[in-house]
């Protein structure tokens, strides 16, 4: 089966097989995104995003496994390097340790590339369009603390979930800005630990600074471990989802990622096309010039930019 | 004191504010670089990564101590997000445990942004040059494994330190052919726990099979713990940058940061100004039509790119 077909198909294979090209940046993989584009804006995006430690990966597993209830479709990507979903890798690469699903339902892939910059974040968001034009009706994004990582969750998401884990107290207090721009919901994970309690409430404190926002984000405590509350997020993300729907904010997200989109494979053309351009004669002299510090590199960026770059 | 001034003199508050600068892509970056640049080339830059757990923290201040003896100086930048000198920061921005000095001859600085593509890769870089102006003998970089960090750690530093733990042996032979490319200095650490010869040999069997390289990578075992073996780390690092320096493969390396340092400039400088481009009515029009999907954004790409990309 061709992969463009496979893939509107719903073959998890070709699935697969498309996430890996645009992982690899296989000129494929331009073709496949052409061909599906079209049938793509339909799953629901969910980002989650937390410290290493706070239990995410787990999160994601019994949410994945609730979500694919009913025959519902749900596609895991896990962008976060310590998540066990990636493997812990050291090197280079990968190992995929949970490239497999936990059920007919539910595929869990890891996501990397082999470096180049921007490289992971156009790739997460390229294997959700492919899930999505796949028929995936959720897609998670498994990521860690924003500006942490390549891949800042609000960006590719509608909904994003902020876990955390009791006694981190003095961090949030340190962090309330942030706090209130990132977080729809806010899940304490562990919370039969000892802390919990003093966690939620605090957040839900610096939540509540905000009460201009027409979405309030709710503080929930869970158990990933002991599966304990996991349907509240579900909950919880569905009404964040509604809230959008029916304030038209959704129709205003998808637009904003169809435009991130753009954006991001722009980039990448002009970067391969930059990297072509540095190797010419003329613009060596220039890089030789910032190599030997007789030069600086925003003075050759001034030139070249002026160059090659045409104003409207 | 005028930053610029400062750095040139080593003024380390003068130093903390410059690298904000770029963190935060300040307009007075791009004035300070231009006026440091020619003071820049000196340092020398290694790069720690390895896996979150391996103990990379524990390491580079021990080597950063034992670097910093005889009035040398030394600057860590952090870029690994699990790392404690980030501060295990959950969200949006993050804690600075450790922004302080052990000894006044050791500077020591998380990086962080706030989130624009590859703003970390281009503050990291500008940071080393920061301190390379500011009389920095060393500058380490500590980043997590390869191709799961915004910075690939080659592509900053001279010499590049595997860090590993023991009990990694299937992961190491899912890696061979990455562990060649990466690694000058492979670091297994925690070598008083048991599995630690296994994994060193494993390590070293590995990098034998490619003997056709000139350099040899040293596999040494050390204890960051309880510091033992840290100066053989410091060793071999030292043999790594004289190898450099006699094959003259140092001076292509210099040219080749330098190279870089151009081309991060370049991108933010189009993101920017991509960024404004797209906002213009007659892109919003084809952007419009991605977001309905009655196109694709690679189509859109073509467009943008022979309209505003002037070819030499």
């Amino acid at each position: 089966m061709d992969v463009r077909a496979g893939v509107l198909a719903g073959d998890i294979r070709s699935v697969a097989r498309g996430i890996s090209w645009v992982e690899n940046d296989d000129p494929r993989a331009a073709e496949l995104i052409r061909g599906i584009y079209p049938s793509t804006g339909r799953a629901y995006i969910v980002g989650l995003t937390g410290s290493p430690g706070v239990g995410k990966s787990t999160l994601v597993s019994r949410m994945a496994a609730l979500m694919a209830t009913g025959k519902r479709k749900v596609g895991v990507l896990a962008v976060d390097p310590t998540s066990p979903f990636s493997g812990g890798a050291i090197l280079g690469d990968r190992v995929r340790m949970f490239d497999v699903a936990l059920s007919p339902n539910v595929y869990i892939r890891s996501m990397g590339t082999r470096g180049s910059l921007g490289g992971i974040s156009r790739a997460t968001r390229m294997a959700s369009r492919v899930l999505d034009a796949a028929g995936f009706d959720w897609v998670l994004v498994e990521t860690v603390g924003a500006g942490q990582s390549e891949v800042d969750v609000h960006d590719v998401a509608y909904t994003t979930v902020v876990v955390m884990a009791p006694g981190m107290g003095d961090e949030i207090q340190a962090m309330k800005a942030g706090i209130m721009e990132i977080g729809d919901v806010f899940v304490v994970n562990k919370a039969d630990r000892d802390g919990a309690d003093r966690t939620a409430a605090q957040v839900a404190s610096i939540v509540q600074l905000s009460d201009e926002r027409e979405w309030h984000p709710p503080v929930l405590k869970v158990s990933a471990e002991l599966n304990q509350g996991i349907e509240s997020i579900i909950e919880a993300i569905g009404q964040h989802k509604s809230f959008l729907e029916h304030s038209g904010k959704l129709a205003e997200a998808k637009a904003s990622m169809a435009r991130r989109d753009v954006l991001e494979i722009l980039r990448a053309r002009l970067s391969e096309d930059l990297q072509h351009e540095l190797d010419q004669p003329v613009l060596q002299e220039k890089l030789d010039e910032v190599a030997n510090r007789h030069s600086d590199p925003y003075t050759v960026v001034d030139t070249v930019f002026e160059q090659y770059w045409r104003k409207p």
